[in-house]
């Protein structure tokens, strides 16, 4: 595996995923030289405070100046802007990559603004954890974990690769698939997850207040697995929903009728039908650990 | 905190609770004697293999003679007919608790058939894995998390302090309530997460093939945490359902309502209602790490 070689990298948006590839890209020497770009000042002071990066700045068309590596990390909806912004200080040839969740909105944001001669790749390195914020990162988020790229049909083949060295290097397998698709997968691997824990730990914030305290108390009994997934970032999570609508609403009609015919299956006693759904979903679990992806 | 100093113990059920209790007891000296009890075979050459106990057996007749505390740590379907074939051979002046999960229905199952001058303390320890059997079992899996009792209204004053002193020694907080309010706030806590990780796992296996490859592939991403609680034993949870009906599903409906609200407020594009209710989820998180239960 080559190393990718990138002269100048800017990471437009630096919280989980941005200051995690910027301590990578620091520590493996993957970037000459790394700028960091946020709209947000008490960010900016973070990322100095940490060393994260050689430069910052809150302007995306001063940061991708002479860049040959633009990795977008932002919520999804500033994309658009973010794209129009740095326009005019991209150089010919730069690769233009990002990180969103979900790529059908990523290209229909972002194509539009590009100069003729910038490569878009783009990409969703699949990991993450509950925590957001530059002070959140750290340079193994990557290892193992699968990182989507969802070239455009008639993208630069060797943009393609270089992109793919990128997130190799930082530890990751890689794949390549249609952005459809991709979003399609996410929807029930990732968002709709999300949607469920936020939903049970949002109708356990309406309970009355003594019951509220109990719940906190006890639970150890599953709830507070549901509570870490439902802490993650609120307007990241906004933004997926709000970008994949379509995919995110069918795989919820197909869960709220197997939560149904569930639920009919508890208030009439089939306690068949409960066991072998309960034995089926042990399986899933044994891929997943077979998957190294536990 | 005195030590519970029981002589005889017997458990009956030795699978993830039952074994580490037996771990636990051994560990810390907590019992002069162990006897374990349970209708598989496999199970019994585990547990002789393991050295969990100083004698075993599949008759509960048999494994509470002379044991001055018996604890049920089976499904629940199996109370009844262990109570019934376990009455004969209790001692006078013997406390029998249970671990399970669901309290009116343990109550309800095992008082008709417990003969007078037996001491019966209901009790559930909030604590597990997604692993089960003897071999799953450890002594420390009890430590800093909660155990509910629920003493009988003319219940036996000391032997409620013994069982609390038996999972205070065990490492646990112990806490005393009414069966019907903690099948309720087990509803909540326990039951309805487990039951939405059955479902989205279930919906998952329902895919067609090819997507459900990639769905494993790609788990990281919060599909994951969904398939570690959906790989708990199927009995005992298809028991819990059957046994909490009323309490699981007024909760069921809750959720419900508020999953239509949010499957709603994507439809239709509002942005502010999502990111609300995703900023008030992160509060609950912080409580509970507050609480040392994450």
């Amino acid at each position: 595996m080559s190393k990718p070689g990138f002269e100048r990298v800017a990471l437009i948006g630096i919280g989980l995923i941005g200051s995690s590839l910027a301590r990578r890209l620091r520590r493996d020497g993957l970037a000459a030289e790394i700028i960091a770009c946020d709209r947000g000042r008490e960010t900016l002071d973070k990322v100095r405070t940490l060393a994260l990066a050689d430069r910052v700045t809150d302007d995306p068309a001063d940061a991708v100046q002479g860049a040959d590596l633009v990795v977008i990390a932002t919520p999804i909806s500033a994309y658009a802007e973010i794209g129009r912004r740095m326009a005019v200080g991209l150089a010919q040839g730069a690769i233009v990559t990002d990180v969103g969740s979900v790529k059908q909105a990523a290209i229909r944001d972002l194509q539009a603004s590009l100069p003729a001669g910038v490569h878009l790749v783009p990409g969703h390195p699949v990991t993450g954890t509950e925590h957001s914020g530059p002070e959140a990162g750290f340079a193994e988020l990557f290892d193992d974990r699968w990182c989507i790229l969802t070239p455009l049909p008639d993208g630069d083949a060797v943009a393609l690769q270089r992109v793919t060295q990128l997130w190799q290097a930082a530890g990751m397998r890689v794949i390549a698939m249609d952005a459809d698709h991709h979003d399609k997968v996410l929807a029930i691997t990732s968002h709709l997850p999300h949607l469920i824990a936020y939903t049970i730990v949002g109708t356990a914030t309406g309970l009355e207040e003594t019951l509220k305290s109990e719940v906190i108390k006890f639970s150890a009994g599953g709830f507070r697995d549901f509570t870490r997934i439902a802490a993650s970032d609120p307007v990241m999570w906004r933004d997926i929903f709000l970008n994949n609508r379509e995919a995110v609403l069918e795989m919820l009609q197909r869960f709220t009728e197997d939560l149904t015919a569930l639920q009919r299956a508890i208030r009439w006693g089939e306690g068949d039908k409960l066991e072998d759904l309960f034995t089926r979903t042990r399986a899933i679990r044994r891929s997943i650990i077979e998957a190294k992806q536990a």
